[in-house]
């Protein structure tokens, strides 16, 4: 990994003495520009690093080892050791969400991971939600400092835990890549972030400069940079998507589509990139539905309808609290299924008893005392036609269909959880060869992690940002008719899912 | 003054709209870069600057001034401010001395220097003198933090007074440039100084980078730059000299003589520069002569013989409490023009009443109860000597005499309040045509604000070091022969004072 934001170079400097009394820096970033790594690079000697220096260098014997941080555009010397350290190098990288904060401690000898960690978001006790957050701070400086200074704190936490887990001095380090989306790039940098949500959606920074650590007070050696983003709603995060998943060097188009909070989607290849974002989300992360919930301990993951009775399956093996995203789809997939739903999302009374009215509402109790309600799936069918609604009137803009899609990425921890089947069955996913639904995991991180190992990384993504050509759905027409159509399981159109077709059929179904 | 560290730019931007959304910081850089000013430039906003963008933007209707500090590549914008203040700009540059912090602000617009004041450098309370200071924080990290922060606060004094007197809000500079000598910059930046005496003479740094000002914990909100060094005894505050009196790019040679705590040399023209250091200096600053005294209220700074007895005057105006440097090149001047002392520095008694013998030691009392004595005489007379060796050896070396030089300049304070015919008549100066002999002043600060109103003078001030061949005095064979010599008033060979020769003739002195 030879082209990382962080450099760490061992050199054996011959000593003063009267006939070369060059002084110690000078000395140093000498010998330092005459490595073929950094001819004709600019390089700097950073303050703390310089007032290292001695009695450093006499003690060592002049047998030192510089670490050296990537400013966007030259190199800094940020810190000076005794001896040969080089074996031990580390960066960060982080995907900064707005539930969780996601680090890794990279090993900038190899690029394999080193340790990984994730804590929340210390913002969320300003709001669950972005916008009650970013409601909280408008207009208000000082209680953006206090959201500023929380994401900022989230960051040390991450930092802390990853040294109490592996022993690496994360705060060492000479990089940190940061993506997040547009609402986490501001708060980060100390931003209103109303600006996101309000028309015309002229944010304060899409393009964040390269941060001395200090400057956004993180406790790190060097320096700090964040994924440039696209848009209000196309943050530094999917641009991480981007650069993660190559899809916009390759020859077969992909579609990528991240649903967490917002549906975030890009389509594309090495010729073309074209890019939106929606409201499809909260449904999926436990925020809106009744008894929904975070897919941590106590949340139902998995369902099967086994013998005429939903079986569950718990994160953590306890006593269900509540369902989270896959825990949803697979929920609905059963329901529908097994006929207890119909495909407008209606509970069919009678087919199930553990179909219930509660306050004259239809409900279905998937475990002892959690109900998931007609609401529930309302809300949850909304989400998931935006989301398909996307990706259908992207594609009938640069006239393709799903048949030309070679990879079909759902990005971040809804995509890792949720069965793939069950995902084509509720339509979130299109009815392709399953081989094609690909989930990357956090392509945000891997992102992140990419960037931090290869610096020509920063260009790549500038340059995706001009390739990229950004559709406001918002403002697009037939899109509220389109989503009418999507508003079914899988679809108003069956034809669309033939092998939800068959396996209705199979099951002795009506279609 | 076009091309200075610190810029201000009037933008009338169009402010977003749908049609054009771009972010408020990336429509801030792109108009500036289009400037013929700044194209091609990097440029960069600052965070304080970003994070200043709103409300201020929309609040001034998109008509702002940034302001843009150079960080010795690119440009990056320190401030936002609404409405046109292009009217109102203004740069920072100080002359970092020993005893004295000499601080202006100029008005970046023309160069005229809107506001000038000078502090105690708060240093002094860790020593009266250069070497005290440097012990006191010799190999201990504590200490060496205090006096870094001394400086500091001594650059804090000089912004508040510079304040306090012109009303111009000097924190809001966006540059600062400092001159001062290698053991100043040293304790500015925070490091050891130990190394500045010690041989081989290597330094910790000659080549200071540009430092965002909260990096060096300065109350500002752009960059600092310190002058380069080109050696342990030759620091920024000559290099500073050379950029003041452009010596370096005239035909004519010159000589550029510092006499302050320690002597700084420099010969040369367009063609060679050749430069030095050595110890010559304290007696003239009141440290080591036993009434000596800092040119301040109380000192004897002018002396005349007139009718047989010494009449001074006193800065200030009441009784005279000691004598300053001025006001000694005048004593002994008067004394052996008046036949009270001969060339070897020995009083005569019996050629006045006011020759006293105190403790086995002859002196002259130039004020009531002020005495001066022979071994003070004698300090003194080293002090010259070793001043005039180091001009004397220098020109030996590339062969050239007196008459081949245009210009002599004796740069500081001590240059300018000194009657130049005292000072060649003790042989101080050499005895050449008056008018070539100049005082240009501090040309510490004035170099101080020749650079600040121009960035081109850092390439400039670079690449004279190179140019600069160094001579250590010390290491010089037959430099204590010559020494020796010029042990006396003017000199042992008198020949090379016709015009004392003249005037001690015109007064019937014996030659």
């Amino acid at each position: 990994m030879k082209n990382g934001w962080s450099r760490k170079v061992y050199l054996k400097l011959e000593p003063p003495a009267p006939e070369d009394n060059r002084p110690d820096s000078e000395r140093i970033l000498e010998a330092v520009g005459k490595l073929p790594e950094f001819s004709g690079k600019q390089l700097r000697m950073g303050i703390s690093a310089l007032r290292a220096l001695y009695p450093l260098c006499p003690e060592s014997g002049w047998e030192i080892t510089v670490t050296l941080g990537y400013d966007g555009s030259g190199w800094e010397i940020v810190r000076a050791e005794p001896g040969d350290t080089t074996g031990y190098h580390y960066g960060l990288c982080a995907d900064l969400g707005s539930t969780t904060i996601a680090m890794e401690a990279v090993d900038m000898r190899d690029g394999t991971v080193a340790g990984s960690v994730s804590v929340f978001n210390p913002q969320i006790r300003f709001g669950e939600d972005i916008l009650t957050r970013i409601f909280y701070a408008k207009d208000q400086p000082e209680r953006l400092e206090e959201i500023r200074m929380a994401t900022v704190e989230g960051i040390r936490l991450a930092i802390e835990e990853l040294e109490r887990q592996t022993g690496i001095r994360a705060e060492e380090s000479a990089a940190l890549i940061i993506a997040g989306n547009t609402t986490m790039t501001h708060f980060l940098l100390g931003l209103d972030a109303f600006c996101v949500f309000q028309t015309p959606y002229a944010v304060h920074t899409l393009m964040p400069e390269v941060y001395r650590a200090g400057e956004l007070d993180l406790p790190l050696e060097g320096f700090v940079y964040c994924y440039p983003g696209r848009a209000n709603y196309l943050g530094g995060d999917i641009i991480s998507g981007m650069i993660a998943t190559e899809l916009s060097e390759q020859e077969g188009i992909s579609v990528f589509l991240d649903i967490g909070t917002n549906g975030e989607l890009v389509i594309g290849n090495r010729d073309f990139l074209i890019c939106g974002a929606g409201a499809a989300g909260p449904a999926l992360e436990g925020g809106v539905v009744r008894t929904g919930m975070r897919a941590e301990p106590g949340a139902v993951d998995q369902v099967r309808i086994t013998d005429g009775k939903p079986k569950v399956h718990v994160i953590g093996g306890g006593a269900p609290r509540g369902i989270c995203g896959s825990g949803i789809v697979e929920l609905l997939s059963e329901l529908f299924l097994n006929g207890w739903m119909d495909l407008r999302g209606k509970l069919i009374p009678g087919t199930s008893g553990d179909i219930c009215v509660e306050d004259g509402e239809a409900g279905v109790e998937y475990a002892p005392g959690l109900v998931f309600s007609e609401r529930d799936i309302e809300e949850f069918l909304r989400t998931k036609a935006a989301a398909g609604t996307m990706v259908e009137y992207m594609m009938q803009q640069i006239g393709i269909t799903m048949d030309d899609v070679e990879r079909f990425y759902v990005a971040g921890a809804f995509g890792t959880h949720i069965s793939k089947e069950a995902g084509v069955t509720i339509g979130l996913y299109p009815d392709i060869p399953r081989d094609k639904i690909v989930s990357p995991g956090n392509t945000s991180l891997t992102g992140a992690r990419k960037m931090l190992l290869d610096i020509g990384k920063k260009d790549h993504a500038e340059r995706l940002l001009d390739r990229m050509d950004y559709i406001q759905f918002g403002a697009v027409e037939d899109f509220v008719h389109l989503m009418g159509a999507a508003m079914a399981f899988p679809h108003t159109d069956l034809e669309r899912y033939p092998s939800v077709q068959r396996e209705l059929k199979r099951r002795g179904r009506a279609l």
